[in-house]
């Protein structure tokens, strides 16, 4: 795989060139201790099956923080409550799915009673935080009291919380698990205080020498993994993998180099974006990476 | 332009069935006093020339509610303290552009300058509203008390306001004007709340007999206006216009039908997705549309 | 509508800008007599909804050329002979579909018998036409003999050979129709001779003061106008629509500006990309195009 | 690499199970002595560094028919000929390229003195075919004659001539090699019969108890591979790789079972469609594919 690597990055054009060149990227990140990475999640990155592969990156310390959409995190706590997804097809009735019970996420499907099973669960974590806590919460805090007390060993805000990694959560409303936080908060006291968030990211990219963003489809944590890092004149090193096209202007599918105008990322030696679904791509370039970290140690 | 677009629906099927159909759902919006419409807005829609056409909408009573990523405001606030976007190019190169003052979005480029008038005029509007309101208040409320106080008659922010119109932005701290909240939270009492927003949001979708769902791009927005919509059973009618593919599973790309097996959305019949570039289709939409409601009128 | 197009031409940034712009070369296009206009259709132009659209711009003389896949020749005589498609959905189970008699398009149905159909008229039409023409033919005077048969007034064949407008086929080896001719001249003398085809439309070109490109959708035939005018140093002014992308490096999806690197282009003056579907967006930028040329006539 | 394609595939959905299920069906297409396989090159597949690739697996007798653009093919004997592509920029002036004689495909430069060394070689080449054989010529004959008078044994065309392996090149004829072809044809006979071609592409998917469909990338190589096989009722067995869209209905972008709805393709059982570039996933899936064949071997 190395070696399919290298051969890619040989070609130095085009998208081997681009796979090539974001393996040696990685790699430098995951080998260089003077690096802290963040990685942003978008789209359906765990349900997507990378739940393993972002889990063990974390448990190695290869990862120091994450910035998440609230479905990430949602589908984090549904398979750590014992809820696995269906297998369907992007064919399916929708109407008849809802009269079954399943939502759908394109061939994914998922139960209902799952998502009930955790609004229940949400509650009870909620309760077992303090009042006082509750009243002015970070996301990141939120997510490590979530994960103290989730059982499974394999779960993303479990590992985050026992390997001190904070994972951000800027839009954690516009979520299922959303939905139960507000609903939690029309009966007991719950105020989620994003500005904390924002100064503990910002805080983290002051604190280190350099920083390395993996940039996993677009939307706001792409964007907000970047924005966070313009206090210290932008990260060191990024590598995205977007299906998202950069004609329409929007921040998802805009180039890296892009961000260097805006001073969210520093110049553009060390950037590499490859076009393609990260649920595919990101595996199969960790993999080339880990294999170049391992030769070279 | 009416002709064209009936011609088109004509077809019923491929990308020419989807515009007329999306042109006779619009219309339906526009014209049926049962419907709420909310619009949402992500990627470069007020930079990307659409500022006018949105508050024309909104000025006229036809759009009740907006949900929008926080640089579509931050771009509607710096056309209202009178800064212009510059005309670019996309291969124009960013560190030069950085040492130059100018940042790219695409082929547009924005004064840093204006950035900097931005947040002293931030700070400014934010110590005219009272600490009282400033310990607890929604966007919404936020970008009202801004509306008030731009003096431009072409903002969506002061249109909005005059209208009564919330425009609600979930990950507004996800911008440069969320930059400027930050670093004014970090020494002047300011603690913005989500939730109550979300509560605004979801009473304006059980205070009408029907909702109208525009979407303009996916992100944050499309799903915000969406998931809303839960607690009511879904949107009775809903158009998108979007570039983002379904294949990868984000909600950015996924077909309205997906929503239904969400609740999100109530049934097949009144849905149309059209694959494009927003400000490229939406103008031309809105005038098939609005020739319509004239014509029947 | 010009007035839409007008505005949004004064954006000059991002999709709006470029919609403009090419709304401006078109009209020039359609106006300056000095062009020579080459349309290329790849994708389902035809069955697509803009049979008619095309056909009114060759009876008006404003196409000159035309190249096109074998598809949308094939879907032209379809419905010449009397055939409509069906309205169907993308959903459809293909199996069930075959066992039918239907053939899928995306969302569009096509009858097997409509095609068995035009297989006994093709025999025919070819029997009509001489030995001595069969043992030698351009698909340009091929099909202008088709076109001569076809008895269908509203038919791109039958109006183009009306107009001596050429149509050029260089794959049509690879059509339903191709199959036609394939089996034909397993029994009987037919040799289509594609380098006829090819200096005809390089002396096309050779022959006018300009050539103006109008580019629908990517494949063989937009390369091959564009090569065909290496030899004249280039196309004077070309707009193309396509949802193709460009970092894959195909010529489908590549920017306008690359083809002047091989010639094929003159400069980069007249040359505007609409990220989009053709059938959407050429229906509209032509109403924009034509309501600009009777303003200023 | 075995182990993380078997993972992918064991999400079962999104694009991992895609990219799994591609995996195994190629594996055993790769394995099963009764499949004949036919893939199919579009876009900058030999330029974009898989030209070492797919030249193994013709050695190999993996693949026993290919169908290209004709834009491989003219790669493929650039670098026969000793010249290399040059590593450019997406953001290169194109009129400047010009002028130095350099011509772009994205980031990666041609020299114009190569392609004139090509268009001297292929004159003398064909100058070495009887003139009997030039006067009735498929492109496949015509390939294999090249191929035997090409010196370099990393060439497609060599390899495949000297494996006995078909380069079906129906548009041929839209090519810098297909320029040369015609300017050749216009002093010297010269008559290329693209039926010769298909006749033996159709009899190759008779004398085979299994057809496998291998495409990269649409255009028409993909549609032709598949249609070719619709006389023998379908391939059994197909994957694809392409960034082309569904939406627009153009085969490049087609699901593969709308095929099986034309008779293409035969079942729904063996199929798998990954969105992604086929230069940067090809390589990876061909790796998982062959260690998957040595483990069970």
């Amino acid at each position: 795989m190395s070696n399919v690597a290298k051969q890619m990055e040989a070609v130095r054009v085009l998208g081997p060139g681009r796979f090539g060149r974001a393996a040696t990227i990685l790699a430098e990140m995951f080998s260089d201790q003077n690096y802290s990475n963040f990685i942003s999640l978008a789209g359906p990155i765990i349900p997507g099956g990378l739940r393993t592969l972002i889990v063990d990156l974390v448990d190695q310390r290869l990862i120091d923080g994450i910035v998440t959409t609230g479905a990430n995190v949602t589908h984090d706590m549904l398979e750590a409550l014992g809820h696995r997804h269906l297998v369907g097809s992007e064919t399916l009735n929708d109407a008849k799915l809802k009269r079954l019970g399943l939502s759908r996420i394109y061939d994914l499907l998922v139960e209902q009673k799952a998502i009930e099973h955790l609004e229940k669960t949400t509650y009870q974590m909620l309760n077992r935080i303090s009042e006082s806590k509750r009243r002015n919460i970070a996301t990141y805090e939120l997510l490590w009291d979530f994960g103290k007390q989730l059982l499974d060993n394999h779960s993303l805000l479990r590992t985050a919380q026992k390997r001190s990694v904070p994972i951000f959560c800027p839009g954690i409303f516009d979520s299922m698990l959303g939905l139960n936080l507000w609903t939690y908060s029309r009966l007991d006291p719950l105020m989620i205080n994003p500005f904390k968030d924002f100064s503990k990211l910002v805080d983290m990219t002051y604190e280190t020498k350099k920083v390395g963003a993996v940039i996993l489809g677009g939307g706001m944590p792409k964007h907000h993994v970047l924005i966070a890092n313009s206090y210290r004149g932008g990260v060191d090193a990024a590598i995205q993998i977007t299906l998202d096209r950069p004609e329409g202007g929007g921040a998802s599918g805009a180039p890296l180099e892009e961000a260097i105008s805006w001073g969210k990322i520093k110049n553009e030696k060390k950037l590499a974006t490859i076009v393609g679904d990260a649920t595919v791509i990101f595996p199969l370039l960790t993999l080339a990476a880990l294999e170049r970290v391992k030769k070279s140690s």
